[in-house]
């Protein structure tokens, strides 16, 4: 993890204070319920100043997707110090909150909320669907390397790079959809499934 | 799999015409742009006829959910045959398409894509929130079941029942999600990936 969650911080230009305004008009209002007006009442910024930026309201939110999609890839690192085992436990802790300095990180939960709103406007947005086919394909390349060094270095079981990177990844999408849709916190039961997995199907020690 | 996928026969009365209707109209406008008077098209019903069965579109659409998840329930059906191997395969052959009858199935991955936009609006609506909380937790329990049934029987190894139906019905949530958001076809490998999962984690002979 780097830095700092986003929206954190002041914005540093208008673009990312509209891209902030979006965030909380979501969070507010429901991708349904997103509208130019809510957005420029969240900005403190009239229409016409949106209207200079963006073609529209389709327009502006492709931007957001854009945006969210990159903070998610500043967010979401994937650190390799050549311990495959540690660097996949750590990764996966970000991602789940497994850590106690998670709780300091007073974003996370509703930029996971807004990865699954924006998520599900795929099914029927082309372009959003390009965008995400991209960042998962980017995901699952990093989870899958860090997986073949495992085997390389006898560390993981011989298993299929790419297939156990797909894997690894709906699960994640999955515990992330569930979490964010429930009234229970699923999340410490979903956090001992992965680890469960990493050890007794990952770690050749235990798997073969 | 019992019968037929929903909304491929005739509908049996009104409310199933206007379930019916709505589903249509969400495929073709999305979550978003779902409205009485889109439905009513679709149904070729006047708006008068929605307002005497429900009291406006958020009335509908909840009825409409629990119409969905009804409709889950009755399609992906858990068979308990004795066989708990045979049985999880057979589950998760039908939901993920796995078998060549699915491609006689028309309706089911436009069914999947409702899941996947109605389950995203719960992000924000309680009412929906507590609907997935509960289907949830009655689909964990049959896969609990049967996940106990192979370990008692000892085919399966000596894993926490919860704990692998919770990991098994996310990593089916997030192959759902994907699946209805991506441009490329990631199920073989995702296919792949939970017959791996079943073969070396779950099955008693190799993963202990």
């Amino acid at each position: 993890m780097t830095d700092e969650m986003p929206f954190t911080g002041e914005p540093v230009d208008s673009h990312e204070a509209i891209m902030r305004a979006t965030f909380y008009a979501l969070q507010e209002h429901g991708y349904a319920g997103l509208s130019i007006q809510r957005i420029a009442d969240e900005a403190d910024l009239s229409k016409s100043t949106f209207y200079h930026h963006f073609d529209g309201k389709d327009d502006l939110l492709l931007s957001f997707l854009e945006f969210i999609l990159e903070e998610f890839d500043r967010v979401f690192q994937l650190e390799r110090t050549g311990d495959p085992e540690a660097d996949l436990k750590t990764f996966f802790g970000i991602v789940l909150g497994a850590y106690d300095f998670c709780e300091e990180i007073p974003a996370e939960e509703e930029f996971l909320e807004a990865y699954v709103e924006l998520r599900a406007q795929a099914v029927r947005n082309p372009e959003y669907r390009a965008k995400f086919t991209e960042t998962d394909r980017r995901f699952a390349d990093r989870i899958a390397a860090l997986v073949e060094e495992g085997v390389e270095k006898g560390v993981f079981a011989d298993v299929d790079p790419d297939r156990t990177a797909q894997f690894l990844m709906s699960a994640l999408d999955g515990i992330t959809l569930r979490n964010a849709t429930r009234n229970d916190d699923a999340m410490p039961a979903m956090r001992d499934a992965i680890d469960d997995y990493i050890r007794n199907r990952l770690l050749a020690e235990n798997a073969e």
